[in-house]
């Protein structure tokens, strides 16, 4: 098999064979196959595109390129979650600790921040000694004790996906649905869950821009999932203005316990419950929906989703006093609010800028390493279509350097307008799809 | 200007700037665009394609990378003849005696074997003593006083063509027009003659099969040269036969001596003169088609083509007795008679197995630094059409190596058949096309 031939069948758009596709993965991993084939087949790959077989195989390909954990020391159905990325997304926090007290079993591998999007890793990194670095040994035994760990990507699961995802990054092959899915699919199969709920975010605040896209990488994802014995379901949702009030890692963790107190916004709660009751669903830990419902809504009446994530952040060395007291929690040492200029109604433009606005800030990194402020965001007291006055605060900027706010702030007035017509609120679930 | 986003444009099939092209390839070159960047870039443009615009603004690029000749020195036109590449395809050692004894001046910058096709510098090189690494100084002054000069490629022109080339090798991005036409046009423009013709091969035995690819290939080419305010032609030729009779270098140096002589084929005359005439009237060196082809007659007729190669050969360190003695040039060991197994007619079904067959029995080379053997290669007695019984001859095949002729053998039985129909004969020249 020669790895050239291989890449002339994709050029040409022909369908490859699971053996050619494992050939070329192979042999990367074995570093037999040079960085430039790789990137030129991602590049083929990225325009000719994959169909759901080959986007299998190649998945598989890449998960067996690294260690599959072994989950049989615990009982039960371990349920995962994943999110394509967006701003403001804090919902791991929130649904994690929810189906945990609900008595499911969750692995949480997450990652860092990317590009304008936050990472859950960050945001638990703001819990004074949150650790996120942890042994197979130690994740598996505080499953069993508390039954949820938060884990940062494990070194040894989908080899493969770390050297693809690297060459990715520089050579513009980062949006295609084929690489994208066998990218989360092959390290979400890699650590041993049985059950997967997918929260695929579509709008300017998301990788994904439009719903056909976002439609074909939640089909692709439920496909694999399928091919693999699991059992899946993905939801749609909005991502055209951030999630919640919260954009920064701190402000989040706090927006997060607000939530599991119950007293987060409107938006945050309504889709905490939704993906938690579909976690219960597709997890089997009920057989309704109104009997997953009921148990969403116990957890969080009764206060044991809050008191679990305290638990977890306890087993983790972190501080777990700042459940009770968020005020121990990291805060930036300046505040700037930024005003309305003239009375109208708010418009999101371009949620990607907002993320951006975060980033620059210090919540993200602009490049690999580069260090987070733990207390810096923006905090929204104003969303889509809502009406506000002249002057009115429709957020507030933590920041610690004063240079830094004035580019945050140009890059919210690109991002959210006042206008004299009210726009169109944002469907926030959009659409339902099951791997059965 | 970053990469990055060159590569994102023409992965989603954009038109890029001249200075987006410019900063591609002399980033390549000083080594700081690594070659994994430049690998997913050839993909992009081997799928999406260049426009001529683009076509042009990637040639200048390459020429740029490199030295350009300086030929004032040299009085009058210089023209330039190239072909894309074919099977028993000698007509170089033909055209440039015959234009340079018409009174053109001819620099010859010639490959060596690529693939299934030979190379001119190959075939000259079966010439004992024959020199085709030159000192520029020795080009320019060989040229002054022969008229003509062969030479192989020249180390310090478009510098950024061999790195490129190397790596479409590798990453199946060889077959693009633009890149095909780019890579041709930096290297014969950087030898600084000031007119062109185009010899595009067509058929199975062509690195361009199709007559859609090749008028494409033409059309750039001549797009490109008219833009560097040169005058050319293109005339697309066929490559479904060998051309001639004889495949493989020394065996094909001895049927252009037999042309130059007036005695070769048919087919090696007609577009042998063809060629000469369209060099004659590019460069300006006849008013008139029928004064361009009574140059061309009168040179043949008179002998003064033949004693033009003679003088070359002399000039170049090589023995220039072959031309009046042919035998004087290396043979191969051993003969084997290919004889027809039916009565018929004899139809090449594919001419690229010919070229391995030739290839194969070391007239080419199967890997970047084989040696070449000089004598060996295929002499056929029948062409396309031609009437054959049992039992006759249909090529001679000369070889030093008996399990390669077995190989050789089984090659050519796939590639010309004899059938009970007469098929079609191949028209030679299909088109031409001008800059004007």
């Amino acid at each position: 098999m020669l790895a050239v031939n291989i890449l002339a069948k994709k050029r040409d758009a022909k369908v490859l064979t699971s053996k050619e596709i494992d050939f070329i993965v192979k042999q990367f991993v074995a570093g037999k196959l040079p960085d430039y084939q790789m990137a030129a087949f991602l590049m083929s790959v990225c325009i000719n595109g994959m169909n759901q077989a080959e986007t299998f195989d190649l998945t598989k390909a890449m998960l067996s390129s690294g260690q599959v954990l072994d989950l049989s020391d615990i009982s039960g159905t371990k349920v995962d979650k994943h999110s394509t990325g967006g701003v403001g997304d804090k919902l791991s926090l929130i649904v994690v600790p929810i189906v945990a007290a609900a008595g499911l079993k969750v692995l949480k591998m997450s990652g860092k921040s990317l590009g304008h999007t936050g990472g859950t890793i960050d945001k638990l990194a703001s819990i004074p000694g949150f650790k996120t670095k942890l042994s197979i040994k130690e994740i598996i035994s505080q499953i069993n004790e508390v039954g949820a760990v938060f884990v940062s990507q494990l070194d040894d699961l989908s080899i493969a996906d770390k050297k693809i995802y690297a060459l990715r990054d520089q050579t513009a092959t980062v949006p295609s649905v084929s690489l994208i899915a066998s990218s989360i699919m092959s390290k979400k199969l890699a650590t041993g869950a049985n059950a997967f709920v997918f929260d695929v975010k579509v709008g300017s605040g998301a990788f994904v821009k439009s719903m056909a896209e976002a439609e074909g990488l939640a089909d692709i994802m439920l496909d694999i999932a399928k091919k693999s014995g699991k059992k899946a379901t993905a939801l749609i949702t909005d991502m055209n203005q951030p999630l919640g009030k919260a954009v920064g890692n701190s402000l989040e963790v706090k927006e997060a316990i607000d939530c599991l107190s119950g007293k987060g916004s409107r938006e945050v709660m309504e889709l905490s419950k939704a993906i938690s009751i579909e976690m219960i669903l597709t997890a089997d830990g009920a057989d309704t929906y109104s009997e997953a419902k009921l148990k969403v809504e116990s957890v969080l009446n009764s206060g044991e989703a809050k008191e679990k994530f305290a638990q977890i952040i306890a087993a983790q060395g972190g501080n777990e006093a700042v459940v009770k007291n968020p005020e121990k929690l990291p805060l930036a040492s300046y505040e700037y609010n930024y005003l309305s200029k003239n009375d109208g109604y708010v418009s999101f433009k371009d949620c990607q800028l907002v993320g951006e606005a975060a980033c620059l800030l210090g919540a993200g990194r602009s490049f690999p390493g580069a260090k987070i402020e733990p207390g810096v965001g923006l905090l929204f007291h104003k969303k889509q279509a809502s009406r506000v006055k002249s002057g009115q605060s429709l957020a507030t900027i933590y920041y610690q350097d004063i240079s830094k706010l004035k580019r945050a702030v140009a890059l919210l007035d690109k991002a959210v307008m006042v206008v004299d017509q009210q726009p169109g609120r944002f469907l926030l679930i959009k659409e339902k799809l099951s791997s059965e």
